[in-house]
């Protein structure tokens, strides 16, 4: 399936049933949770998997938005692209978008902000060397 | 409990175990759920429920944003402010806060777009006179 | 309201929009996270809370079942009763009933077993005095 | 992937991160969705799909139950697997495993019954001649 997006990492679900709402398409909430899953997988190829990260400081969502272009019906398979679009000095956007293979077509994007948090203060904090590294990968590797 | 909001309309939630994600705190995704509640009862009261209509127009949510300040955990109750903030020609915009009971303090604001659709052919239309004067009515009730 | 049920121990919830399916009511699975709710809170009184206990043993939920009697459309407010209905030697039956405040009636009822685990060999151990002391109480109240 | 299950129909799930809760396994509530996006699947390849069905009459799940052998982690893949296991007069029986790629071995099984339904009345209603063939050809090849 030839997809036409920028970015050059992407994952697949299979939407379900239940995700779906009273309007019988799926709700817009229930986005958020795919972007979630694709946000999750994306930073884990680079180890930076805010799920998983158990220690004093780490990476946090603090803000996403999303915009709805076309709703989705069941039953679907969604292709999400992610890709980091900005580095800041303790903060990074990762943008998405939203493909559906019933449409061919992009049926949403996605903006993300991910700051780098210690949690013991609630502060943002300089994203270390390392960090950066590993991001700039990323940010180089995310447009096609 | 005083609210520090310039919101008039307020829904409380009671927020759920199961609504916790494997970091302990409330998931990311479930505020646009809160957020959709809060949307969907504020524009009931005008009898503008997006869940309801079912004629060959209605208002559908084409953009989100959610900012999130501290997260919320278990237990809580959620005091959530509604209020139109812009009135467009085909849309119209509604700003959100999400004050937590437990916190006593806003830990999340929201923007979201509503636009008036053609379900037919799935284009935005005007909003027409009367939904101007019921969504004009919203806008000028909605800060104090 | 008058609830006619066996139970004595109640919670309140107010149901959600995003909780109907495409069918316009409650989902099926929804009903067991109303339940689940209802055991931790019921739990919870008597410091038994699943959810919280982090030591090497605890209580986890083997089997649950639920009956649906009648759908739940919104909105409404469910009152959820629980109590133990059985005790073993190392598990024991919480039962309930949803009732509906907008139907008058009991909607769902349901049977669940919990079973006391040791949580490094994943094997069912005996319930301690203490637990089986106030497991007991809870019995001895459940029954109006 | 060899499944030990007398199931000839499976589907396959991956799960999810948000399908986790605050005890970092996935909820016992979300294991009814997956069992739902089965049954789902199940009966719609003999035209029965419950979700789809816009008649005066149509199956619904009257009741389900649960037995949780084995918490399942993140990231797993399920396979469930689904079959007729009773036809009465106005319901009949669908067994299911859930398989665990992760954890080679069955970690949940369950049962449900559901009912032929008069949507006006409310009441069971005989389970025609047509959609008795039809469920007895699922039951007839629901065991290998």
């Amino acid at each position: 399936m030839k997809i036409d997006s920028p970015y050059t990492f992407r994952i697949e679900l299979v939407i379900r049933w239940k995700e779906l709402d009273a309007l019988n398409h799926v709700n817009n909430a229930q986005y958020f949770s795919y972007l979630e899953e694709a946000r999750i997988q994306y930073l884990n190829t680079l180890k930076l998997d805010y799920s998983i990260t158990k220690e004093n400081e780490g990476p946090i969502l603090a803000h996403v938005s999303c915009n709805f272009l076309s709703p989705v019906l069941y039953p679907d398979t969604l292709s999400i692209g992610s890709g980091v679009t900005r580095m800041g000095r303790s903060s990074f956007d990762i943008d998405h978008d939203i493909f559906s293979h019933q449409q061919n077509k992009i049926v949403a994007n996605a903006h993300s902000v991910v700051v780098m948090l210690d949690y013991q203060t609630g502060k943002s904090i300089p994203i270390n060397d390392e960090m950066k590294q590993r991001i700039g990968l990323l940010f180089s590797k995310s447009k096609k």
